[in-house]
């Protein structure tokens, strides 16, 4: 279909009454992403690494959207231990808009305080949900991708999600199934179903239809409609963190406040809590190219390989060797009658591993996390 | 053979007899060891790593003689590239018993003008070839092995070679054939026949004999019986080092000299050039292990291994993985889902092999030395 096509009448219309100030950008920042260990650490996890390009990928995804509204409409939601250095990353981010949780508890209490802190600013606001560590290419057509869906979502009470058209039966990523159509002149249509990670036979009927799309993690409402379905489906969620807007002074939740709530609060994804539950969730099929990245395997897809498939942005020195992946930042890597192996070299540590085993880095991990009570200097690893 | 059987009771007598003072131990250090890559370079060759011990094998070397005759007596013949290194490396090495070649001819013209050096001090020296990169063990064993040999060769006119019991049917080694029995007392034979590195059916047909060993590469003869040898099987490099020795003042060889004089030697071994053809070859069954230590393979096989028989001196995380080398200097090197890898890190560059290319590791150095001309950043890792 055309891009024009995709375009709702009402909601071009709607772009240009809507102030730009009261649509906002929420970037979700608090993972760890241990699957890019050794480059991922505590203090450094997958969304300040520059895995995609030469800058880390939380402030690629800021200055994606940053322009489409005012600077301080940009809030990231993190972890207390990463706040300084994000804060480092994204210097022009006002104190008042880098939200950091005392503790992780999955993405529903994220995206909740998110949408009180803009209606405490805003009550009409708008908000996008965004990864930190999601590739999306080209950024002019993701940008028309969000105005859109911003005109949507302030034209209706929908919750938008973004659905990437299946590239292939991938078991790794949960698969949205489209109903009826919303607009006749808009692509949005209702959500049926959220399907959770499928079989590879699921996998497979889903890509043959043209009704499944992968959930990109990415969504925009209004900050009032998803409070409101989080006071449905998540009454305790919805009374705790009302409790912190309780705190609020200066425009500011005091750290003590956050410690007293966070550790009561379910650890729930969005998805989970609301949108498998709620009717009003809505789908606009990507216009854009988007992958989440979730291992070396997939961040060297976008690498260029030599003659041999050895995927690397560092130097190689090749003999029958190939479809390796390498990523050693700059050091000169000889490969030697290997196949299939990613090697990620960072410095104080070096992981080799099968390129099918890509998954279960974080496994390595998950071993360093048992070695750190026991005193063993690998914990420096962690 | 119980170790008393095998020393000839006139050599007792004979150690008792010759003085110290006319010993020597001649240790060839001009290798570059290329299969050891990234670790060895041309600035530091495997002879100057810590690949067994915690000193370089040239310290070790040095150290399994040293006592044993005067410390002058101890010549390390090197590349003049190498000198400085392997001054530092030996600082009680007076510098006239440094040995600098402009360039590697093989072994027979860096023994010969060792031989001439010593013969300029003792014309009744007695000299042990010896490489500075074999790896033998006990330290104890050796040295009765080698006063043994030095009493045989002051006793007779025999270039003794040292014949190691192969431990295999291994193909990368010259064999020795051992002929007749020289004396009632001691386990010396003369030699039948060298055979060049031979196929596997016959190196198991070798192993099965017991008239077979490895050749060593290490000799010990009078200095006067190997000048006297060189002159009749290569009397072309003999003259060319006789020419040297007429430049000879206050005991050094100007640079100059070997500069006009090395180039013009015929590139031999001293087993083609002279040991083959000769018929005062002699064999005697070393009574320590030994190995010349080839490859990173040959190596690891001196460490302790894990469950998994992952081999390394350094701090490993495993999962799924087994039969792995890993030298990493200290690094810790994560491994997953692989097997029968070699793991090398240098800090500056990273080796992946596979475990039975170890011996085409020399290709990679090959190809950086196809890279040197072009002026390519990674020249500086040769």
């Amino acid at each position: 279909m055309s891009r024009k096509a995709s375009v709702p009448a009402n909601s071009v219309a709607l772009t240009r009454r809507v102030p730009r100030k009261r649509r906002f950008a929420v970037i979700m920042a608090g993972g760890v992403g241990s699957r890019f260990w050794p480059w991922s650490r505590r203090k450094s996890p997958k969304q300040m690494l520059a895995l995609t390009a030469s800058r880390p990928m939380i402030v690629e995804t800021a200055l994606r959207v940053r322009g489409m509204l005012p600077d301080e409409n940009i809030i990231v939601v993190t972890s207390r231990d990463l706040g300084p250095a994000v804060s480092k990353a994204l210097p022009w981010l006002p104190a008042r808009s880098l939200l950091c949780e005392p503790l992780g508890r999955n993405t529903a209490p994220c995206i909740g305080w998110a949408a009180n802190e803009i209606l405490s600013r805003e009550p009409g606001g708008v908000m996008a949900v965004l990864a930190a560590d999601h590739l999306i290419e080209p950024k002019e057509q993701f940008r028309r991708a969000l105005r859109e869906a911003f005109s949507l979502a302030e034209a209706s009470e929908f919750l938008i999600t973004f659905g990437i058209r299946p590239r292939g039966p991938e078991t790794g990523y949960g698969y949205i199934e489209a109903g009826k159509k919303l607009y006749p002149e808009s692509p949005l249509r209702l959500v049926k179903k959220f399907h959770e990670k499928p079989s590879l036979v699921k996998a497979k009927r889903y890509v043959k239809s043209s009704k499944y799309y992968w959930n990109s993690g990415m969504f925009v409402w209004k900050a009032a409609v998803i409070a409101d379905e989080l006071r449905r489906y998540l009454p305790e969620m919805a009374r705790g963190l009302a409790g912190l807007e309780q705190s609020r002074r200066r425009g500011r939740i005091a750290a003590a406040a956050l410690d007293g709530v966070y550790p009561g609060l379910e650890s729930v994804s969005i998805d989970y809590g609301v949108l498998e539950r709620s009717d009003r969730v809505a789908v606009i099929p990507a216009t854009f190219e988007w992958s989440d990245i979730g291992s070396w395997d997939a961040v060297a897809a976008l690498w260029e390989g030599d003659k041999l498939d050895n995927l690397s942005r560092d130097p190689l020195l090749v003999l029958d060797a190939g479809r390796n992946v390498v990523a050693s930042r700059g050091k000169p890597v000889a490969l030697l009658g290997v196949e299939d192996l990613v090697v990620v070299d960072s410095g104080d540590a070096l992981l080799v591993c099968k390129r099918d085993r890509c998954q279960d880095v974080k496994k390595i991990v998950e071993l360093l996390e048992k070695l750190e009570g026991s005193g063993s200097a690998l914990r420096k690893l962690l």
